[in-house]
């Protein structure tokens, strides 16, 4: 996310100057099934889709593309994205990752009032997934394991929040969930989420557990239910939660860091010690 | 099925000698969300749908109910499905079951011309499912371990057969799937199906492994697909699909036994001898 410092002579969407992000993808085909359905993410060209990061670098510059850690990109404005001036930038750049891998399943499976919806975990995914939930008015539950993420939870928006481990407290949700936004990447039983959905109701993943996990085929079957997976958003859906999240005065919970505390920040990450992003300064890059 | 012997004063749908069915249930609560929306089968008041083999008797006439191996059975016609007479009644009765639990799922999740349907496994659900998928319009695909199956899947409506333990052939298909039907109730690997599915395509489940199988999560994010599953249909439905079979002339393919043969019918079945559903003459029970 920064300021927009050149512009190439077919650039329409921008001039010097503007607020601009990049998100998980730096290019696609663009003429395949997905691309033009607006799910650029799922581009089915082989290597079509140019994630920002390891991605294949389509102009031969490098070996592969080294994403954002960089004072400057050069990137094609159809995957470039607006940023509503009105989000502190700090706080809105993550909403490119976590945000949007959120924001997509929550408005695929339709996340409304009168819904009951379910996040899982409170961390970097999952914080946003509460947020947006609560935002889209749905009544929002939280799932975590931890007692000291229940008043986090309430004052991001959950209505309630249950302690994942009390099969008292699960028990008591049986059957009752449209949607449940599942943002662990750790292994943990799917069956316990799945039975709490009702019918016709999803469980979609968007944390990726180091293992496949045993599913039950009456947990699907009996009532009818689905389990499904998502991955961040197209480029469209993506400005739609940005210009949402302008509206609406949505962001993510951040610590800024300079890039010199970058190994500190990895540490504390890997001890899930973070609320719940860390962002980096690109100003303090030497 | 059989003919109505004798009916009450206030049925309407049925005259005596009208050719009738029973299928899985014979009662539900008829007023919860999923009764009112015509998914009996999944009625949510505890105890409220009643099978019709080992379910609990409202009636209190015997401990729980008892099925169909008799010769006469007392039904509301709000759970009594009328037969097309032009079907011949031997095979029109696995329709009840083998029939309406691989109709409603390709209904569900929209089996018809343009889409690419796959069904896994061929005994008395696959045969169905394969019949079905075609009759819908669907392009229709196969898949068996069995090359023995190859022309039977053919002769049944398969455009196409796929030797599932062929691991070539299977990855021809990648990303190329609307839906896929599996009827399998031995343990598989369901990742191995999930691959073969679109951007929202949907694997559903109405064969019962006896283990939970493993699902990893990468099968349903890259790209987002569905993992699903089904239970018969609700008793609108069921009638829906055996005029859709009177219509189409769709039957189950069965061998007729008499009761007496019902032994050596079950150890056939065991080691899958069975083209593809047995059915029992009533008239032979002494």
């Amino acid at each position: 996310l920064g300021r927009v410092s050149r512009v190439g002579s077919g650039v329409t969407k921008f001039k010097v100057g503007d607020l601009a992000a990049v998100g998980c993808m730096v290019d696609s085909c663009r003429t395949c099934s997905c691309c033009t359905q607006g799910l650029e993410q799922f581009c089915t060209t082989p290597n079509g889709c140019i994630f920002t990061y390891n991605g294949i670098d389509k102009h031969g510059t490098a070996p592969f593309t080294y994403g954002g850690y960089s004072k400057q990109i050069v990137v094609d404005e159809a995957f470039t994205l607006k940023v509503p001036t009105n989000l502190d930038p700090a706080r809105a750049a993550p909403l490119l990752c976590a945000g949007i891998t959120t924001y997509s399943p929550l408005r695929k499976w339709g996340a409304t009032k009168g819904k009951k919806v379910g996040i899982v975990g409170l961390g970097g995914l999952g914080h946003m997934g509460v947020k947006f939930s609560h935002a889209f008015g749905a009544h929002t539950v939280l799932f975590t394991t931890s007692e000291s993420k229940v008043a986090d939870g309430k004052r991001l928006g959950a209505d309630d929040v249950i302690i994942s481990k009390n099969t008292d407290a699960m028990g008591k949700h049986a059957g009752s969930f449209d949607l449940i936004v599942d943002t662990v990447s750790a292994d943990h039983d799917l069956n316990a989420y799945l039975s709490l959905l009702k019918v016709d109701g999803s469980l979609v993943l968007v944390g990726v557990p180091p293992k496949p996990q045993p599913v039950a085929a009456f947990s699907l079957i009996m009532p009818r239910r689905n389990l499904a997976g998502s991955l961040i958003g197209g480029i469209a859906e993506t400005q739609e939660m940005l210009d949402f999240c302008g509206t609406r005065n949505v962001a993510c919970d951040i610590e800024l860091i300079p890039m010199n505390k970058i190994n500190d920040a990895y540490e504390r990450m890997l001890k899930s010690d973070v609320k719940y992003r860390f962002v980096i300064d690109m100003s303090t890059l030497a």
